[in-house]
């Protein structure tokens, strides 16, 4: 199913990194979290019990694998997981890697900002990011 | 693994519902959040990748059961779910419904108030999430 209202239907709602017959994976490109992947469903369905069993294993598998490889290359504090959906009901999830030294860090991507951010670092983190992109390529082919 | 100083560790984390040798369930009780479960993981272990896949499923599996009850009984706009982290290392999944008129949809439950809550709807929720604990308890069995 399409929405032609939603921005996930009719675009791929970040740099495209690989596609399958069920999700693709884009970098997000928030300028302050470098690294933040996006799993997004390629149908329009709100809420991960909408999807078969099998679907959602497919869905948690590869995102586990995003994970695992975040945590390999860029080495975060911690990873964050959200699917919410609130402005945009097609389900996508966010695999986040937060460092103690990010803008928000211990809050949330969507808090208040604590302190600024440190371009030298984000840049070297960007470059980290980009050096996954042939392991995120193989997430969405198994 | 226990970590002494974690609190997720040493206290329930919540308003215990069910537990089992993996996992507990609990009711959040956030004020403005009526009906926010969260699944807390008895080890003391930082991500989901730290977890075998068949815990991962477990888990998993859980998390969408508790989200089917949720969205049976309290009907909500929409469903978050949520793996932070950032202040407490020690594995918890926020599964929390969202509604259009709750403070500060459609912003996260960490983003800004933007509405002032509304306390009649809150206990009627809160009433409706209390008659889920049977279904809940079952989760933590099966």
């Amino acid at each position: 199913m399409v929405d032609v209202q939603c921005p996930l239907c009719r675009g791929d709602g970040g740099e495209l990194i690989a596609q399958n017959d069920l999700f693709r994976l884009v970098y997000a490109n928030e300028p302050n979290f470098p690294g933040f992947i996006r799993l997004i469903l390629n149908h329009h369905t709100a809420e991960m019990t909408d999807l078969s069993p099998e679907d959602q294993r497919r869905v948690m598998a590869a995102i586990f694998d995003v994970e695992r490889q975040i945590r390999l290359v860029l080495k975060p504090h911690k990873i964050n997981l959200a699917s919410l959906g609130n402005m945009v009901p097609h389900v996508h999830w966010h695999i986040i890697p937060r460092y103690q030294d990010d803008v928000s860090y211990p809050g949330s991507v969507w808090s208040e900002q604590v302190r600024p951010a440190n371009p030298n670092l984000i840049q070297e983190r960007i470059q980290l990011a980009k050096s996954m992109r042939p392991a995120l390529q193989k997430v969405c082919i198994e």
